[in-house]
C-alpha cells in the first residue's frame, strides 16, 4: 500500500540508524513510501523537535503516518506512543515532543505500543527507533487497527516550555531557535502582537525601531525584525547570518514594547 | 499521478522548510514522487546553484519537474517563473539561476506564476519556496495547464558569470567550486582546450606539468591536474583535499598554457 | 518498476554527483524507488563502509539493489562487480567493502560489470557512480539478466580487518567508529563476550566494572560501556558525547577482562 510514511530523528545519516529503520519499514510495506523530514535535529533537543513539528507536520495530507524519534529516555519507562491527531498519526516516545503540537492538529486518541505483534521479535535496549516505532508505523500502514496497538494514553507529558511573559506594554521572550540562514527565531507569537504596533525591538545593547515584512526590505547587511515564515518574531541580517553577527544563541534575551 | 518532482534549496534540513515544501506538494498531489536533489547550496549562492543544475539536470528524464530554491530576493520584485527547457520544468525565482543551463537543455517557453490558483490560500513574504514554488509544481504534476501559469517571460535574468579569459596560448580562468572531496573545480571548460596540448597549469606558486585522465594515476598524496566528470579542469589530491594542502578558496587564479 | 534501489556513497549531497546518479536511474528506470542510506561515509573509508551496510542492509527486503559507491580506486584496475547475497544485489567496486557483510547475508554470486550495454554511452574516468554503478542498477530493476552482466567473479577482495586478540580472559580491541552522538563503537562483538561475565573494561587510564543495558541506567554524564544495538560494545556517556569527553579517536585501544 501507497502510504506516506515520514522520518523526523536526531540521527544523522552518517551511521546506519536511519537506513536500518527504512529497511525495517519497506521489509513489513514494501510499498509504503518513506519521505525524510530530517535527521538532523540537535541531539535529544525536544523543544527544537517540536518546534519542527509545527512548521511542518501541519502541511501534510490527511492520512500521513510521521515517525518521530528523538528520545533521551530509550530504554528506560517512558512509553512509546502512537497519536492521532488532525487525521494524521505519530509515532514517538512520550517525552513531552508532540503535546506542543496538539495547538495545531487537534487531538483524537493516543496508545501505548504496547502489542508485541508490531515490534520485532528481538528488541535492544538501545534504539526503539528500528524495533518499536517503525515495524509500529509499517504495521499500520498495512491495516493494523489503531486501537489493538495498547492501552489508550489518556494524559499526554507535557515539555517544560519557554514562553515569553506578555504584559500590558511589553513582551518579554528569548531565542528559541537559530536556522540555517543565521536567522534568530524568538518565542514570540505574531498573536502575541495582535494588532498592536511595536515601538521597538530590543536584544542586547540592539534596538530595531521597525518590524519589517520580508528580508529584501532592508538594506544589505542591515540587522531586522520581523515576522517569519512560522509565525514568530525573528531578528536577521539582510544577506547574511544574525547569528555571527551578534553572536547571540539560544535562550538570549528579546524585548518587544507595543504602542 | 507518479509525477517525479526534485528540489534543490539552500535550506539545509535542520529547519522545518524542505519538510513544509513536501507537505504541500504531497497534499495537492499525493502520488507524486519527491526526489531530494540537495538542500547543501552554499546560503544564496545563484553561481554554485548553476554549476549543480548544469551536472545534475540534464540527466533526468522528459517530463521531470525541478523546483530551485536559491532565493536571495524573496520578497522583492524578483518574478517566480516556471521554465520549460530540453522536455523538463523549472520552478524557481527568475535571478540567473536556470541562465546557464539553458546551454544544456534548449530553451522551450518561460511564464511568470502570477496566476493565484496554483498559490498557497496565503502567501507568506518570506518563504515563496513553501508558497508558491512548491504548489505551482504540484498543480504543473497533476495536469494544471502550463499558458495559464500566467503571462509569457520572453527574456530571462542573466547571471554575471566568472568568465575565464582565453588567448592564444593561454587560458587565464579562476576556481569557481570546491567540492566534497577538497577537489578545486575551475571555470575552464575541456571545450577550451579543443584538442592541444597542455605545456602547464599554474595556480599561485605551484607548476602542473600533466593533465590526467584519473585521480589513481597519481602517486598517493601528489598534487595533479586533470579534467573531472562534469567536464571543467581541477586541480586534486590523489587520496586528499587539495583544498587543505593548497589552503584555495572558490576565485584563486588558474592560468593554462597550450601548445 | 517499483524496484527498490538505495544509495551509499561518500559524495555528501553539496556536489551534483549524487543527484546526477538518481538521474541516471530514473532515465532508465523512471519507476524506480531511490532511497537514499548516506551520502556522509567518511571520504573514501571502506571500514566504515563495511560497518555501515553491516548495520543495515539485513533489514531490506529481498530483491532490494544497493549501490555502494566509496571507490578510492576509480579508473584504476579494480573491478566494478555485482554481487548477489541473502537475496539481494549489491553493486560496488570490489575493494573489500562487501566481504563483511557475507558474514550476515549468505553469498549467491557474483560478476564484473563488463557489458557495455549496461554503462552510459560515455564513461568518465572518475565518476563510475553515474556511468557504471547506477545504469547497472538500473537496468537489473527493469529485468537484464544477471548472468548477462559479465564473467563470474570467484574471489572478492578481502579488506585489512581491524580485529580484536581474543584470549582465554581477555580481548584486546580498538575503538572501529565514532558515530552522530559521540559513542564510541568497539570492534568487540558480544560474541566474543559469549555468556561470561565481565570484570572490567579499560580505555586508557579509565576503568569501568560493568557493561550496561541501556545508555538511561547511568547517571546523567556517567561513562557507561554496554552492548550497542549493532552488537558491538560501545563506550558511551548518557547525555552526551564519550567522544568529547574522553577525547577518543578511531583506533584507540580498548581492553576487556573476563571472569
Amino acid at each position: 500500500m501507497e502510504q506516506l510514511i515520514t522520518l523526523t530523528t536526531d540521527f544523522g545519516t552518517k551511521d546506519s540508524y536511519v537506513a536500518a529503520m527504512k529497511g525495517v519499514i519497506l521489509s513489513i510495506n514494501r510499498g509504503a513510501r518513506i519521505v525524510d523530514l530530517t535527521h538532523e535535529i540537535s541531539p535529544q533537543n525536544i523543544a527544537e523537535t517540536s518546534l519542527f513539528l509545527k512548521g511542518a507536520a501541519p502541511y501534510f495530507p490527511e492520512g500521513t503516518i510521521h515517525v518521530v524519534v528523538v528520545d533521551p529516555g530509550v530504554g528506560t519507562e517512558r512509553d512509546p506512543i502512537a497519536v492521532k491527531a488532525g487525521g494524521q498519526t505519530f509515532i514517538c516516545p512520550d517525552n513531552g515532543l508532540i503535546h506542543p503540537l496538539l495547538d495545531l492538529l487537534p487531538f483524537e486518541e493516543a496508545r501505548v505500543l504496547a502489542n508485541e505483534k508490531i515490534r520485532l521479535p528481538e528488541v535492544s535496549a538501545t534504539f526503539h527507533g528500528r524495533d518499536i516505532f517503525s515495524p509500529a508505523a509499517a504495521y499500520l500502514s498495512i491495516g493494523f487497527p489503531f486501537r489493538d496497538l495498547g492501552p489508550l494514553k489518556k494524559e499526554l507529558i507535557e515539555p517544560e516550555y519557554l514562553l515569553p511573559i506578555v504584559k500590558e506594554r511589553e513582551i518579554d521572550g528569548a531565542i528559541m531557535h537559530i536556522d540555517h540562514f543565521g536567522n534568530l527565531i524568538t518565542n514570540i507569537d505574531v498573536k502575541m502582537l495582535a494588532n498592536r504596533s511595536v515601538e521597538w525591538v530590543k536584544m542586547g545593547t540592539l534596538t530595531l525601531d521597525k518590524v519589517h515584512k520580508t528580508y529584501g526590505e532592508a538594506e544589505e547587511g542591515a540587522i531586522m525584525a520581523l515576522i517569519g515564515s512560522s509565525g514568530y518574531l525573528e531578528v536577521a541580517v539582510n544577506g547574511g547570518s544574525a547569528a555571527l553577527k551578534l553572536d547571540a544563541k539560544v535562550g538570549d534575551g528579546v524585548r518587544v514594547s507595543l504602542l
